[in-house]
């Protein structure tokens, strides 16, 4: 899990993280809010009517799901399920809310990082450069990010995203760190078996 | 604390953190035992008489003891407090019952990493090239490895030491990877303090 307020380079590292890495995936969230300019559905994610959402919901297909800013947003279940199956990775892009929905499912197997803006200042800069926003927009956005900010504590580890080149080498210290827990190896029962038999 | 049968590598591993990572401290165990050829005392063990380390356990000086083969070994309370004050890491090289006594005391902030042998041949290769020792040693040498391995499920970490320059890189990815856990990130709540603040 890769949380942070907006504008604090989460979706740089993890484009930079599902590049280099063949073992890992996104999970795409489905939401009910129009695409932005620019935005791919099935890929920023699955843009859905309220009523496919909600049919998704009783048919609890979400691993977690949420409104925010009075449109809806879940993680579906399925794709997660599928590449667990097939011992891949899968990177969330969600916020504190889904990150605590999905703890409650998955905790053993979730590792959650924060990513923090190196200062105030950069992360207003960061904010406002979206053109097509308009000031509420930002000032909702800006409100969202302290909102945000304020959950660091719930998180695992914490990369502050001064040098983006810092970061991604963090990022990826933590993935093959996490990788190496014992209980992520597949096959040591065996090869242990094998070590200490007669 | 890196635990692992003799003949692992552990030594040698242990060897590399202390000299390429200037944060990170040995703890040196004391033991009643008698030193071996080559063995200094102060710096492989601190060698004291039973009376002597009876006395230290009275005083509660230790934070962990126990006996194996007739000798008593003990981890010394002070220089772990002493370093961990001064935000330096300490490396414990202990066997499994120091582990879960240890573990008991330090919790949250203990991270254990067992190092496996390649394999049972190379393992028995590497017990019988100390001349030392005796058959019967080598004998009791083998089955306390054997006693040892049992408990690799108690660990967070496994590395299996095929090759020494690639078990020495996932010993430094855990050890960075472990320093960007947010518990371990003092000045985190400052910082984001100034973050959020109007």
């Amino acid at each position: 899990m890769l949380s942070s307020p907006s504008g604090a380079g989460k979706s740089t590292l993890s484009r930079l993280l599902l590049e280099k890495d063949d073992n890992i995936s996104m999970s795409v969230s489905t939401t009910t809010r129009a695409p932005r300019p620019g935005e791919v559905d099935g890929k920023d994610y699955n843009f859905v009517a309220q009523d496919d959402f909600d049919a998704l919901v009783a048919q609890d297909g979400f691993l977690e799901h949420a409104t925010v800013f009075e449109h809806s947003y879940g993680t579906p279940a399925a794709p997660v399920e599928e590449a667990l199956k097939h011992g891949k990775d899968v990177l969330f892009d969600i916020d504190w809310q889904g990150t605590q929905l999905l703890d409650q499912k998955v905790h053993e197997d979730l590792v959650k990082v924060f990513i923090l803006p190196p200062s105030k200042e950069e992360l207003e800069k960061r904010l406002k450069t979206r053109a097509q926003d308009s000031d509420e927009v930002v000032a909702k956005r800006m409100s969202k990010a302290n909102s945000e900010i304020s959950h660091w504590a719930e998180y695992d580890y914490v990369i502050v995203n001064e040098d983006l080149q810092k970061a991604e080498t963090e990022l990826f210290t933590i993935l093959k760190s996490e990788r190496m827990k014992r209980f992520r190896q597949s096959g040591l029962a065996s090869f242990v078996g094998d070590l200490t038999k007669d």
